[in-house]
């Protein structure tokens, strides 16, 4: 950490930041330049907490504070050079194979889950999403069917082996949705609600955390930090669109974060192109470029008929087109030494 | 509700959507240009779900789906004409009075928030704001005293008279959090936390609810619409910057929104200007601007001694500049015939 | 286009609608519903002025005017259904094969160019990029070689035989940029330099035009149509990134254009992950997303030393690199039917 | 200037780093932590061409360079701590009175124009603005009178006596547009046209630089320094939007920039709540929040009928409303002790 005098400020002040370094259990190393004065910290600063950085950089007569350590620990390279693999019923993911999931928007009716199941199941994807309690934006849409959703999910994996990736939106949740889920999902408006993630952190089962359409790199991972410091190391990231002005997608999506995410965590990453673009028709060209810049896996809206999706209509692709997606997705796949 | 179809849409597809409209139980008016047609959707669209719109924007002939309509209701100025004033202890918010809240980020100690308080009061203030409960982005800063500290809160109301605003996070809160506070606060990063504020509509105390950093203007009404149709009508809107790729300012503040939420909505505007610049040095000019475009109150991160506040130094003015900045926010009221 | 009355348009507002619509040439078509009328125009609206429907808008007992048709004509799929190929040189750009543009920020002197030229060539890559005229955000910083600049590219040409692609700034500069490059480049900040484009329009040389870093698709495509109205049918359209709160990038490289775009216009589609990220660790995964994504080429910075890169340093990559690059695209581009 | 090593940079690297400085001329202070070394460098490093710290910055060991001067400096409050007053015919610009700049977007004809600047000028408003060369998204639109819109304008201003704010969008214009208007305004899209920029740093006007709708704080600076560079200390800077994912408004008003140019800079700096909105129900109370953070003026877009506008009608008020807005701008001034 280095801290940077405004023009100007005196022997005491210097004098008086040194001091206050110290009582915080730092050393320091003072250089003057002709206009100004730099004080290093010396010791481990990423102990040290945010509002004590906040409180100096507040002092009058100093003009900034550089950080250099991350605001994230458990979650990047630095403390874990070896890539997370999770395994689940035997699938890995962030491992050599891609993973696809996919399934529809919402759960609607035990039929209607146990047919998509089938067709993901027989296009070579790997596991089934499908939500049973919804995120919407207006109190008046469909909220989603509940526990009743959980168990047809439930019925759907036992009838294709697919495990299941199901969304947990309250805390008081997060033990009933642990029961029929193999993935929980936190979803883009919940990422930074923090008592989910410390709940969550509690858990036993994988997260899939997916970006804040407002969130920047530090804030997604340090997000994933309150789940890994709460002793759930199963975390896998999940680039889903960020809020721009670009108006012809419903979201930007932000794939220049998955080569960084891979290169500063070890957590595995994904990417959802239904969410990210909102357009059906561009969801199978952005799956691909996301396992061309390294993605470990893909999630996507499916459905056997989108058109009588419950939600989501525009970005469900059919799973006649997802089987279609999965055959170029097998190509670009092997370019890396990968496989689906 | 109108719907234009594609460029080359045939008759039987014309039909085909008539039928569809139909089956939700409106009327159609159909108009034929020369490259396409046109069917106005005629009844009381406003209780449409928003799932069937979705679907026919996804059928493959239809080129747009227009809705005049908006998807909230309760909050609406059409719904309301009437100014929502809501009276706290005798204090009434978005009435003639322009409200200031003010306090500390975060309660430290009983004696830290008496004294806060009481320079407060003797401001002119009318609220105390100051968080028990805190959303921290990283998961080792402190992340607030809890119980401890909505005690701390009660004992300064007690001293000062002044009524608390404070955070609540958690659905599990909310009753806690109700039986010290007198208005509730919703931060940035939960105003779509749809499960905490269906748990606020429940309450009964008054909500303060902060627009999320990515909320477009129909998400912030919609999440406000979730608490008045669990019964909560006391919901105050607050405008506290929103995330642009402008880096002087932590945020942008969006004061365009102030007018804007004043005529669509009947309820009462506040602004953050301390979270919505980051800017200690800046709080004061963007207080006046809020009540100058007419905004109903402000809420300020104030302390006696900002450079000892454990979070937020960096935007909280001290209590001897938030006596300065009542002085001339008094001057600008009275020329839009408001006091203070 | 559609005409949505407001709530309460009397008869009168109505007659009055019609008649301004009469006025300018074309017909109308009336839906009364429940609450509001709903006014269709019927005619060839894509030839009516945007000044006319901005004093339609204004009219206030208009709610909302809905236009079906998009204000770019020449640029769009619709107006030509056929992928423009652009010929320079015997190499096709929006043909069967991927074309790469590689080479430093800056000119810096006739060695430098032509040595990396050549590595340029040895790549396989088949453009060779370079500024002579450079925008710069200050005024003390290098603002490129000039003529001097256009005469070592051109030397580099005659080494290595790869067409050129170079900057134009000025409305003045045009002629003498046209007698040295194979293909003139408009910057990202002057996207809507409209005096620029025109002059552009009337040039037979290519045109490679940056998307500016604020805009939309319409105003993108709406730029391309400026230099097509003016006569010039070929231009390349080029992703390079817009601007975002996303700050672990430069840019956000916004790749789902590319799809878009190919669907909307006719028009070849470059990507830039060099300017659009700004971190060379990660563009060669973006470039091969980019070609994932269906782009008909990529414009990289390349250099032989980056590291004394008189500008750019950070996004220029080394050509050994480029050589990987090249290798990797290879593969991906047959996965897609096409060359390098 | 500060650099900070990477973990592990060893000894020969640390050095060949303080070779580099010396060789640009500076001295250099090096402080070695427990994990990396940190070295300051010494001199007046204002002068340093951004091109070597960009080359710096690209060195593999190197993590980071901090630069705390700043990349402007004929512009900055450090280098001129009196505020620019600009006179213009007796009116001044950035001293103790207020300015107000009204007219139309677009002169349409002699008649129009004579009309608005008299109604302009009764309202006590004290520069007619009005668009002889218009930039338009689209070419088809309305590009503007040209040279004819300049001889109305003059002729408005022989009947008013109201000094002239016309946009000049060409570098080859820039001696034409001198001749007629008092202030050249250069437009959000031209922000960075260097070329367009430095020709107006050879004029003897003053130049209304408006803020690109992309552009940090740091790049308008520094467009403007390129101005004052060229020898034209005349630079007036005006915020009018920016771009953002909020909707309600055609741009996001970014008001927080007023009081931070004003400490940054000593230039005048004014508001455009016309296109900072594109709303005229709101164009007053922007109008009226700018004046109370601190601006020297405000920019709007006038009409006598402005539902006959050629361009703009969406933002345009009507004189009429003028008259009430400058009521108001009057009381609010003088709570700051400014006058209108």
């Amino acid at each position: 950490m280095i801290i940077v005098m405004k023009i100007g400020a005196d022997e005491s002040q210097v004098q008086e930041t040194i001091d206050k370094i110290k009582d915080l259990g730092f050393g320091t190393h003072v250089s003057k330049g002709e206009n100004r004065t730099i004080i290093g910290v010396i010791g481990d600063v990423s102990s040290i907490d945010e509002s004590d950085v906040e409180r100096l950089r507040a002092t009058p007569y100093i003009e900034k504070i550089v950080r250099v350590t991350k605001p994230y620990k458990l979650v990047s390279r630095d403390f874990n050079k070896q890539d997370t693999v999770i395994d689940v019923d035997g699938i890995e993911i962030g491992g050599k194979k891609i993973v696809v999931m996919a399934g529809p928007c919402t759960v609607e009716s035990k039929e209607q889950i146990i047919n998509i199941a089938k067709e993901v199941k027989s296009s070579g994807a790997t596991f089934l999403r499908g939500g049973a309690f919804k995120p919407r934006t207006a109190p008046k849409d469909f909220q989603g069917l509940g526990e009743e959703g959980l168990k047809f999910l439930l019925e759907a994996k036992e009838q294709t082996g697919l495990p299941i990736v199901t969304e947990v939106m309250d805390t008081r949740d997060v033990e009933l949705v642990s029961e029929y889920a193999d993935v929980l999902q936190v979803g883009t408006r919940n990422m930074q609600n923090y008592s989910l993630l410390k709940e969550l952190g509690k858990c036993d089962k994988p997260v899939l955390l997916k970006r804040g359409m407002w969130a920047t790199l530090k804030e997604f991972l340090s997000a994933a930090e309150y789940i890994l410091a709460g002793g759930n190391k199963n975390v896998i990231l999940c680039e889903r669109g960020i809020r721009t002005f670009s108006d012809f997608t419903r979201n930007t999506l932000d794939l220049s974060i998955v080569p960084v995410l891979k290169s500063e965590s070890h957590l595995p990453v994904i990417v959802d192109p239904s969410h990210g673009t909102g357009r059906k028709d561009i969801v199978k060209p952005m799956a691909l470029a996301a396992i061309a810049c390294g993605a470990d896996g893909v999630t996507v809206e499916a459905h056997t008929d989108p058109q009588k999706a419950i939600s989501d209509a525009d970005q469900t692709i059919s799973t006649s087109d997802l089987h279609g997606l999965m055959g170029e997705a097998k190509y670009i796949s092997r370019v890396f030494g990968r496989e689906i």
